[in-house]
């Protein structure tokens, strides 16, 4: 046998007098063999022709295999010659963006790479909308169909560019919350957002790409992933999966800084994950701060060590639009760092040197004049802004603290590594975040950013035959913790409202 | 929970915010409990609707359920008060007839049966030809259409004459010999006839029953019997599970005297099977003599005591035409009872009285006077006749003698019961059989005839969710002995060509 994953030459040994195992069990017993596995399922399609091509290939095949919860699924046999690309499609289902990647099942490698808005967006760019809008089996096709329609028109694209045909797509794993993975499959979604909170399913399992009108190998296989409830979805579990949380021998976290701040925690021996909105602390959670990024966007903020003056750096170096979330968090500390703002968060008017002007009652910094911004306008940081960005890392260091320090026992150092996960979450300085005490202050160095986990995990699903049971054993394993907004967390937040904490003793490394 | 079999009333919990698992996985987890089973596969058919229907049906589900090698299947989820009636269709795939039973699921009870003729037969009467008929694929395609649409013509008249729908039959079980099952199944078989003799496939599996024409419900499944190898059929295993072989504590034995004569020997500690042809000396076997059943044919003979006249009996009490094989063995043992054939079977003139003509040059013994006959010609069994009987007879008992005594050990007197399987089985008068040393000397009420075995051994698997795993095992763990026409087998076969045997102290019932 060679190849790896799921695409393997299998050899067999020729049947004779004394070896008369049938044609199909012949082949199930070669696979249950070389991959060391249970059960191998031959599907009814496969049946009727596979005794002619065993025969004519000489009991040699090229095998695409996908796992299912109890087997390991014969896709197709090709000819062992066959050369011709063998594809899987990786996607991330997300609200705002979704991504395609193209990838070569026999080397792992991937050959391309598309996002574009889901076209869900047109019927609501949140996702209480579109579940509302889910609730008639009209609108449920509907949305269904708009997304998978978008899927198969860019994967179709991709295949192209790559000169091959849409069914040479043998599997798909895609990954994205709970909500959006309901809608994408045609799942009524309502119980999601409905006290108790019910998703339709939990595991999706691997199901046939036709059933959800899905174009590409027609009996190819789909994988979403699974979710452990309405508020920790498959795109967490790709995350973990992503960074190999389930395989550390030490402690390691991973956040994910999207609309809500997803948590996760544990090594090989344990896991635990904190998930969902946090009541009216977080109303204004991180990733809510600050402009999307695109052309023009600071995405920097320096202080010049000479002048103390605040240098900006904008995405493609283009004039100044707007700022973003990791903008906004570098402009807090370069504030903080150079006593524009005091630890309480508040502008000190002494401080900022006639940058400050008013803005219908609430002072605003002025981080560009008109004259310099690309719109004409200046680019202020109003007191409003501060203060929630301030409510925002507050609660971002008050959960990590619930989590870390009061559920699991442990101390920010004993983290081997700090996962940041999510778009936005790729742009952040960790030395800003940790400067404003929205991050741990731990070394710099244990900061690793994950980019696009929803992608990377649902990759990983298409080219570890290991995946499947390692997320099958996460969902059973993982510990969800409810975070709880009481009394005590709103002590701890009150601390961590301060720049960059009330007990500074916290932020050894933050020195001004 | 209520129901049995394959269709259960299952009850679930409620979800509340404590008890937040998924509908998917709810129906699942009380599918599990309630029938002590393992993985429960939901198909994805059945998802989308679910979560609707459990909350109108206020978390109760009539569930209509399969199993194939991995997991316990839901087929379909109907409402808890749908009355209409759920159904199976067993099938006996035969050479010659195929007969369908419709059972009603919930009950376990028959509805109605019918036979009819296997249209195969129209390519060709035997197996050889029509195996090599589907050497090419569109002579597969027609042999499988003739066979699959004839089924879905009797199924539906069936079904009409119950009321019901076809696409109320959820499930399909069918056994038949490996050729007829693959024939039904539209898979290659040419390597059942050709050595080394390799089947496409030792086991189909559960199917849907779309991939193979079959109209039934939209998602029903079918199971066809698997087999050992080319010469040992799903219709021997649905056999050993209708005479629940491998639950019996002391050894028994089932003969399905057919075409070959297929033996299986054994207890729930082990099972030893043989079947298939044995050569030249089994060439006319015991089911090629006489003719088919039907009305007028001779299916008894008995002496009158006070006349040692042999009296006979016809189907329908009609004017006798001819004399089928179960009436040929009657005679046989009259004839022998009377001094008319002698030890060796040979027809002895004095004492046949004038009953004795030429044909050809070969003597016959005249049973019925062409004036009496419906034909209006002598109904005559001739030498050559008694010759086959006589081959045939002890055939039969030396396969019994080696795989009973030499093969297994056993002295006949251990077998607590002695099964005849098979439509010509049925008829056969086991006194007769013992007389001509056809069937060893045991108490004749060890002798039980099962009729249509194929046929039960199907209608179980439909109705008793154990009788999956039952087939599995005895697939598993039966040993299959090759006959082996050597030496030692034709001296034993010579020994038992006499009346009843050269050794009569094997026969101390047979007095004359």
């Amino acid at each position: 046998m060679s190849g790896s994953g799921y695409v393997r030459i299998i050899r067999m040994i020729p049947p004779a007098l004394g070896n008369n195992t049938a044609d199909v069990q012949r082949l199930e017993q070669a696979l249950r063999k070389e991959l060391d596995t249970g059960y191998v399922h031959v599907p009814w399609h496969l049946v009727p022709e596979l005794s002619a091509r065993l025969r004519v290939w000489d009991w040699q095949a090229k095998v695409v295999l996908f796992r299912d919860r109890r087997s390991l699924r014969v896709v197709d046999l090709l000819d062992p010659a066959d050369s011709a690309p063998v594809l899987g499609a990786a996607l991330d289902i997300g609200t705002t963006r979704m991504v395609i990647s193209l990838v070569d099942l026999e080397t792992g490698e991937t050959l391309a790479e598309t996002g574009f808005d889901n076209p869900q967006a047109d019927i609501g760019p949140d996702v209480l909308t579109r579940i509302h809008h889910a609730r008639t089996p009209a609108g449920r096709a509907q949305l269904q169909d708009l997304a998978v329609t978008a899927v198969n028109r860019h994967l179709a694209q991709l295949c192209k560019e790559n000169r091959a045909a849409p069914d040479r797509v043998f599997l798909l794993a895609g990954a994205g919350n709970t909500a959006m993975t309901h809608l994408f499959a045609g799942l009524p979604a309502f119980g999601i957002i409905q006290e108790p909170y019910i998703p339709c399913t939990n595991i999706p399992d691997t199901l046939a790409a036709q059933r959800i009108g899905l174009v590409m190998h027609p009996e190819g296989q789909v994988f979403l992933f699974p979710n452990i409830g309405s508020y920790f979805g498959g795109d967490l579990l790709a995350g973990i999966l992503a960074a190999d949380l389930d395989l550390k021998e030490d402690p390691c976290i991973m956040v994910d800084v999207g609309t809500n701040a997803e948590i996760v925690l544990g090594s090989k021996d344990w896991l635990m994950a904190c998930a969902g909105a946090a009541g009216p602390a977080l109303e204004s959670g991180v990733s809510q701060i600050g402009m999307t990024a695109k052309p023009g966007v600071i995405d920097r903020v320096a202080v010049d060590p000479s002048t103390r003056e605040l240098v900006i750096h904008t995405i493609e170096d283009q004039p100044p639009v707007g700022i973003c979330g990791s903008g906004m968090i570098d402009l807090a500390a370069a504030l903080f760092f150079t006593g524009r703002i005091d630890i309480r968060g508040k502008l000190v008017p002494d401080a900022c040197e006639g940058r400050l002007k008013d803005q219908d009652g609430i002072p605003a910094f002025v981080l560009v004049d008109g004259a310099d911004s690309g719109t004409g306008n200046p680019i202020c940081l109003s007191q409003v802004d501060l203060n929630s960005l301030t409510s925002a890392k507050a609660a971002m260091y008050t959960i990590l603290e619930v989590i870390v320090a009061q559920t699991a026992g442990l101390a920010f150092e004993d983290l081997e590594t700090f996962y940041v996960a999510g778009t936005f979450g790729s742009f952040i300085n960790p030395k800003s975040a940790i400067s404003i005490g929205m991050l741990p202050d731990i070394p710099v160095d244990r900061f690793q950013v994950l980019g696009n986990t929803s992608l990377k995990g649902a990759r990983q699903v298409l080219t570890d035959p290991d995946a499947f049971d390692r997320i099958m054993a996460v969902k059973d394993t993982i510990t969800y913790i409810e975070l709880n907004v009481n009394q005590s967390f709103m002590t701890l937040f009150s601390g961590a409202k301060f720049y960059p904490h009330t007990d500074r003793s916290r932020f050894p490394s933050v020195q001004i």
